[in-house]
């Protein structure tokens, strides 16, 4: 069974729009805080990255979106891999509105990410090296 | 065949990030900006939208990130609807960098977008107004 | 003497730009998460401020960048009353990039910011509710 | 008498936030979006500034806001030098809703901003190049 890494976050002015809702661009921005806390909590940083060389590009994303956000809302934004290529990772994200009771939970937004792993300069696949591929699987 | 709506663009550093690139949530942006011009365009504009108390909303997106914008680079952003429900549109949508050749043209991103009408009060899905539903058929 | 308020926060590469450093707008959204919270921790939250029909707008800012802050930091933005008017207050307000030493803690970012309470339908000036000037003098 | 420079843009979705008013941090993307096409039009693209290897960095801002710009509005943005030092330029800017009658333009924000001339690698002050110093004089 897969880790499920959770990242709180909370909903500032910056994120909604004229329609009183979280932009649903945001979203984007929301779980790849997700994505970057979860590197970093297993010990893989910025210094790790640019050290290797590489850069993580998202390849491609499918999204769904359930229910709005709204602002001032304390979200939590998910991140568990699904599936681990050499050159790429699979990860199945969400961002839910938490409640007391996790069974009222509202899930607000699902993403399919398939992240890919590049050489920072010429932006071309790279495999993963050894020790994240470890600690991811 | 249907008609393919294309907006130009043009990247700032706004719109790019440390990786010396168009950040990734940002090509949502412009795909948005091609549907609102479309609507426009049509002749459904934002009083339009407020007469009829309605707002759309992303119901999901997939998408696919081919190769990166830059600052500076010129672009295009298509609309063009691939299927119309009642209460819902189905959108293919690109974003390009155009050549002399179109032959040439190289393809940054794409998308399959589909966009909920909803009333704006609830959120609960409406009706598409006819006159915008013929217009967009 | 006035306190101050500081909150932190973490620079993501959604803050950043192709300069490789954050982007120079997005310290303003640093300053506001530091005066929202700077509120919601007095107690007066989006709730406060919905129930009074009230808004606050930015009025003006004086700004100066000091140096650049870099993906990954781990900052502090700040929030201090200067002034407080029957419908505006005067806030400075800082990023700064915490060392150990306090005294090595480098400066970022500096504002002199004004901040109007207006009437959220008209956007016309309304006065501060008392409870709020008694919390912010 | 100095020229001043105007570059048109459209309030979108993704410019305003929940207050149904565009976002007081985005008034700043609209006005380098001017000071960017302003340097293009006199011939000082991205591909002058990379050869010389500079890079101009905002130094501190002075701006206010006067009026609220929404969702849809066609909107100019301007640039003009007020003043040209060595290594950084004086810039007078504002953005405001244009009107049939001139005289009926609305002031919506006005902004001095020092920009300064800096190298791309050390972020130390450098010359502006002399041609382009003779353009903006």
């Amino acid at each position: 069974m897969a880790a499920v890494f959770e990242w709180p976050l909370r909903v500032y002015i910056e994120d909604t729009d004229a329609g009183g809702i979280v932009y649903y661009v945001n979203y984007l921005k929301f779980i790849e805080r997700a994505r970057t806390e979860y590197l970093r909590n297993l010990g893989f940083g910025k210094d790790f990255i640019f050290n290797n060389d590489l850069m993580f590009v998202v390849h491609s994303i499918n999204c769904a979106y359930q229910k709005p956000a709204r602002l001032d809302d304390q979200l939590l934004a998910t991140a568990s891999i699904v599936e681990m290529g050499k050159t790429f990772m699979l990860m199945e994200q969400k961002v839910y509105r938490p409640s007391g009771l996790s069974l009222d939970n509202e899930l607000l937004f699902t993403a399919a990410v398939k992240v890919a792993c590049v050489n920072r300069n010429t932006i071309k696949p790279q495999r993963i090296p050894q020790p994240l591929l470890l600690a991811l699987q």
